[in-house]
């Protein structure tokens, strides 16, 4: 049994965390922090946890004694608080998985420019935390940055055409839409139900940060300098995350072997095929990552279609994906549910 | 390992039942049915399914291979069409769960009357499935006629009540509410995604065939007769029941203890207590019933409210915790979920 | 023309009100204010009215001026507050139409106790508004203290049957449910999308302050004290109010004549009949109340099916026509709509 | 007062039209025709008519009578039915108002290779009925093809960029989101309140019949021949389409004062500005079509975003638009309303 903590527990992805561990039969939850709860059950914030999970919510204020506690520290806060974590525990063994965006730059210059926050753990020992790209890295790291939701599902989409050069990487758009979920638990008026009921809009145009974490990964794949563009759009539902992705075509002769070679024996994507719609709620409440693309031979165009749940394989299901493979457990432990349908 | 058959399993609890079968560790699916797609597979039906499960769907028309073949069978037929297959596997030694409502009713007159069809297995041995009542004939029966949605949720708020006499029977009224799964996968327009969207009603007033089943379980409590008002109102959701029940009270000091005292131990059944609401989201994709209740000095009634997932504890999750009954294994098996939330 | 103030334009009572007077051919609206937003124009707060309104938000700290200036003043402040500005303005000719509670209440000591506020204006020459009863009263009075939400749907579907003594007032219960734009726009975290979408819950059992303000018409109507039941739930929509009403019937026969002679003339009630079903949707943004009656002859009970827009017959539309009457204008100005479907 | 006849007026854009016309001051409905449902009141269908529309549906089998008594007719019909009707009346003095695409193409050639339909209609005098790009020739035309509901949002939000030649036509990529309605009130699976619920999906990839609807708009805008990417998307939601419209700049410095140029004195197209961020629910029951748009320095695109409501400025709001240029009535008549918010 290895013990984890969850550093800022009371978030949607902190409980979803939670629910998720509850499965893992290899874990024993050790703390939960909340440092505007402390004090409280979960289950007093959360009542879907009464009967099920009975902790109290402590500070992070000894965070030196939950990392000497703790084999792995989940950290689920706003950004810029994690390398504060991250620092005081470098020289403990405990390993680290950040939810949050601190630690996904190899170049922190990026993340300073696009978070307007100056990163304090520029040297730590880290590595992205996409377990379909980047696995062999995860296995050792000490502080694993998990992949942002929106990025999941747009690299996931993109990766195979960028590595095989199939795409005319000047030409990348992404066009996203996500559940309420991805926005968190604090209050805000376009987050109130009868604001965004029977709504649909867009947001941080040409601004989202989640842009040049999908750039990073893309340059890695292909070797290329990689400008897109990105749009996040909000949908009046609560989980999901539809990316679809365009990009004029180089070469269309080998897309599907593309995508095929490079998933095929992947646990967590589901290849629907050419001609595919994937759909957020046939992935709702599972790890899986649902693709589907097509041709548009007027345009010269691949269009790709990525569904996932921004909760889980958007930031708590990958969280424990990448736990699973740094801690040498089957890689689906704890994930291997059928979605929630309807 | 037993080896379980679903008949029925393209509509939606034929399609929980095999996502939550899919967490039992000694089940093995032997045949699943469909007449109207006989020869696809499930997950050309149900995508979310895709990777999971791709096992053909069969005729019925076999049952007693069918039969032969399986330990237990789940039937997910519409009414009036499982009392044909319990009586074909009358001489076979496998034990049928039938989520419909062929075999709920003692008295099979009480059926015919409210679904105006004869019943044609009156004989049958069979117990009425609602574990935290009738959990010791479960274990034995040869045919469980598992409980309905909307009485599964109005039976278990009013049991304790009703079992040491602390209301006036007939004065109780259950207003109860569900999302729209509950309404099967079948195309009607008052199903249609933009008819019920911001939308709220009541159907079948005065004349819901769930009244005689939640009356025959509260007279097999009570002792006595009872006549019950039931209005089913449809909610825009997709999953979940709320009821709400109302009764004028003749003991109101006992009414704390007698929750306590019949529930104290149910897994299932999580009593948030006098003064508490359910919600229906806090028990989503689970197999409990969430109950608190009222106390109103200034009509003497009480309001006892209960939440479910009308496609778990209302369904196919009821009909696992019946099937662990009967079958010997832990009553949680496959039913130990963290609730989906948000 | 009548020149017009709203004093707490903001909430969506306030801009409902706008919504509808833009209507009006005979109104000029002179003031709106705001305290929290004085100085921003009405379509930063509400892009709907972005090219329709421009007008400013005021202060409500000169409200002699403002009630110097108008003809009527709509107040659509939270309770407690309305009770001040009529005062103030109870020497000028200007006259009143409050939308919330502060002026309901013929007896304010029933006020008091539910509201835990002293009321300060008590001798205030004042009516209740909920025309189809009191329309003659309304054509005078100084200041109408407009009928809430769901005391409307509650009292319009109880009328008839209570002022023909039809039914036992000693088993009324009102069984509700209100889209979430009656909790108003304030942020709270039962109201944030993710936490409501696919939810159903009730809430305030057995105390909800629109209670006593049902009684009290119910009272009016059958000289008869009444003591009644009043359940509130939250659904995941917008707008719309559904009450199913509960009672014991006295004479059966003369039922369909009650609601026929009562509404037969009334402009803005729909009466759909026995055995209907009305919907939400089927009077969303209109003035209209629906109403349809269930004879249950098994248990002795009528159930009564009522169905308002909560910001309109519940609020703004409602104050409309209370306005309309006052001033002289045919009851139906700027309320001669067509609900938005779908 | 004009005599008015609505050809298919059961689906959502022919009640929509029944619905603004009952606000019109200048026409009498002639004849409303539905051939599934002929002899039946409207109000059976939508029962929100109640009590504002009871007439009765008649067949279209004698539309050379309903033609003799109207003065305009509008077509709601699925595409392949307006033709038949538009060659009947070719002789008589009545005007059409098509919603469907029979008469949206001046190159037939194109209908048939998108629709798959023979035009039997192909010499018909007709015009585009976008007024805001072809007013002056809706005022004379006999066959008015109005603009379908992707395709206005689309074409709204790009003219002013290709009409003065700021953008790379090459690049255009149309994304968009509709709401259910859109797909009108047949059932189907995908349309199934349980199925979409919660749910997010792209569909009819790269093949949309809208497509080339949009590209004739533009080409004739720009003098250029133009190939675009369209990709629609299903929102959980009754009404409501954004556009998110991707570009590659040619010339930034004047985008600004195109749009303005363009649209500054257009009653229903709201410009929100450089920046700006429109929301289905702000035009929402209105025929408003609120535009923003936003410069992406890092890729040189420009993205613009366009809301409508689909079932007024994308179909009956329009055509209503289209009638009034074409009578000679203020363009707004019986469009003036506020959009309904919450």
């Amino acid at each position: 049994m290895l013990k984890v903590s969850i550093i800022g527990a009371t978030g949607y992805a902190g409980a979803e965390l939670l629910a998720i561990l509850h499965r893992h039969p290899q874990v024993d939850i050790a703390h939960i922090t909340s440092e505007s709860n402390t004090g409280k059950e979960i289950s007093e914030l959360y009542p879907h946890f009464a009967g099920i999970y009975d902790m109290k919510l402590e500070s992070l204020s000894d965070i030196e004694k939950i990392g000497a506690d703790s084999d792995f520290i989940f950290i689920a806060l706003p950004h810029g608080h994690a390398m504060d974590v991250g620092k005081k525990l470098e020289k403990l063994p405990v390993r680290i998985i950040d939810l949050g965006a601190d630690y996904r730059f190899a170049d922190t210059k990026i993340y300073e420019t696009w978070y307007n926050v100056e990163h304090t753990h520029r040297n730590a020992q880290r590595v992205y935390g996409l377990a379909e790209i980047y696995r062999e890295d995860i296995r050792t790291a000490k502080i694993i940055g998990n992949a942002g939701c929106f990025t999941t599902a747009s690299i996931l989409a993109l990766a195979p055409l960028v590595r095989h050069h199939l795409i005319d990487v000047g030409t990348i758009i992404v066009d996203a839409a996500s559940g309420v979920s991805g926005a968190g638990r604090s209050l805000k008026l376009g987050n109130h139900f009868a604001e965004l009921y029977d709504n649909f809009k867009a947001y941080n145009v040409a601004k989202h940060r989640h842009t040049p974490e999908i750039e990073q990964a893309l340059e890695d794949l292909s070797g290329e300098k990689i400008v897109i563009s990105f749009t996040p759009h909000l949908v009046p539902m609560s989980r999901g995350i539809l990316a679809t992705c365009y990009a004029k075509i180089k070469d269309t002769r080998t897309i599907d072997a593309a995508f095929q070679k490079m998933y095929g024996n992947e646990k967590f994507i589901r290849l629907l095929g050419r001609g595919a719609y994937p759909e957020t709620k046939f992935v709702r409440g599972s790890n899986y990552c649902d693709i589907g693309w097509h041709i548009d031979e007027r345009t010269n165009r691949v269009i790709v279609l990525s569904a996932i749940d921004n909760l889980v394989k958007g930031a708590a299901g990958q969280a424990v994906q990448n736990f699973n493979i740094a801690a040498g457990f089957d890689e689906d432990t704890a994930l291997d549910v059928v979605p929630l349908y309807p």
